[in-house]
């Protein structure tokens, strides 16, 4: 049987094994459903972060240095706003705008979230399909000391620093997902949590109606990469966002938080120790390098995913 | 008595005779009402070309060259748009796309023409004050063989090239004069229309509910300036949209266009020949020199105007 492989995905941890997914798996065979909680409109642009590292990853023209934006990227509309007084925490290069442009415009005239994503991919010529889960509008937010924040406040203009408090997915409760992202889910051979952010990157998926009833009708595999390697987290603020949802700050804490969502959770061998306490939670675990930096790492994680190794 | 001078004008004819009325008014006392007939949204973008001209020239951040559009500009988003498929006939720089930006955000959130125009001027520090003649939609239609285009499609897209069938201004039944543009008029001592396309420039802020009527309660000079020199015009479309509106393509067209609205018509000494057929219409007739290329040229006309040599 040809596998079809659908993943979910955040972004920069999301890319990095798409990329290697990418390599192993016929492009009209793999599906990545992206998040889009931590959609954020700037300067009156719509823009979706993960998405677009997704999409830019996927297309080949992703600053891999900085993990997000486009590669020999400027800035002169920023700056020029920032000249004109306006807020410019959020980094939108010029040629990145070319994208928020493209989506706002369309949005404007009502055009489906999915029907933008797949026509923004296809005009850079990426074949892989990239769905956000939902075309409602579903926010994370974070709350924190100074209030309640959306994610790309907390994460980029406040670095990450403010205690975390609460998350919620603001507008989850009227969404629901798409009859795109339900079926891509469905009808996985192989089901695949991307190592990203349980809470930010995973759970705005998740909140939204129709997805959890999704997994639980896919037959195929489904599978739990973990985010985190020997214990911490290589980026951004998982555990301390893990903590303030109730969850454990460790494997104990992803594997509660997929509870009942997968088959077989993947650790990286640095993590062994965790092995036994967690078949004891009933999951199937598997050992893997999770360490995602080359293109040869990524490759070779998603042959392992995928069972291509003999 | 204090001079107050307020200007009709489209872009780069009006920005011309701006500039130099800077140089000898008070900033405080100079006040400019712009075209927005020919405003446009690209790329979802609501895009101000006349408005912009005079606002970069005051600002002094115009590209001289070109006479419109920032100094120093690059375009990459708009290569990225067009790599993308996008269509981008309108030549949009990066720094330029700050200002839409910044227009278009505050127009969504419900801020009037009037204060967005003026707020982005005394971001870029201009104090003369550069208003839009109405807070209402009222867009320049220009009739060809090729249909109803607006101002922007028929001046840039085609430039220029089809033949004009009519002119016409719609939105402007439904719209008003605000009170800033109508106390300006009002107010003036000198009330001056820019050498600008009486049709294309003019026109649509006469088409203004309001505007005409404010213009007659003006107790100043009121001074039209021809775009003419020689019987030619410098630029543009100028002639052939007279000619489509009804009006003779030549000096005797241009006053009968300004009939009843001014008191004194100013002329090129190129153009003496047709002084005294332009008396017999009622017109205090002016000889001036009205090529405006340099900066002494327009300093030494707005001196004029505002009648300060000795």
């Amino acid at each position: 049987m040809r596998e079809r492989v659908t993943v979910l995905a955040g972004g920069v941890g999301g890319a990095k094994l798409v990329l290697g997914l990418a390599d192993v798996v016929p492009h009209e065979c793999l599906t990545v459903i992206g998040n889009t909680g931590d959609d954020v409109v700037r300067h009156g642009l719509w823009v979706s972060p993960d998405l677009d590292i997704l999409t830019y990853t996927l297309a080949d023209v992703i600053d891999t240095e900085k993990g997000w934006g486009y590669r020999e990227e400027t800035f002169r509309v920023l700056e020029t706003l920032r000249a004109l007084g306006e807020e410019t925490w959020m980094n939108l290069g010029d040629r990145d705008l070319a994208t928020h442009l493209f989506r706002t415009e369309r949005r404007a005239a009502g055009m489906r979230a999915t029907e933008i994503a797949g026509e923004l991919a296809r005009r850079l010529h990426v074949r892989v399909s990239l769905l956000p889960p939902t075309d409602d509008d579903v926010q994370t937010r974070v709350k924190t000391p100074l209030g309640w924040l959306n994610f790309q406040e907390f994460y980029i203009r406040e670095r990450c620093r403010p205690d975390v408090e609460e998350v919620a997915f603001a507008g989850a409760a009227k969404a629901s997902a798409t009859p795109e992202a339900v079926a891509a889910i469905e009808a996985a051979t192989r089901l695949v949590f991307a190592p990203s952010n349980p809470i930010a990157s995973i759970g705005p998926i998740l909140a939204v109606p129709g997805i959890r009833a999704a997994i639980q009708r896919c037959r195929g595999r489904r599978i739990a990469v973990a985010p985190l390697i020997g214990g911490a987290c290589l980026k951004g603020p998982t555990l301390k966002m893990m903590a303030a949802q109730g969850f454990a700050p460790d494997l104990g804490g992803v594997a509660a938080f997929y509870r009942g969502l997968v088959d077989e959770f993947w650790i990286d061998p640095r993590d062994t120790s965790w092995k036994e306490a967690l078949e004891r939670e009933g999951l199937q675990v598997r050992l893997a390098d999770l360490l995602l930096n080359t293109r040869e790492q990524k490759t070779a994680l998603a042959r392992h995913l995928c069972a291509l190794e003999k």
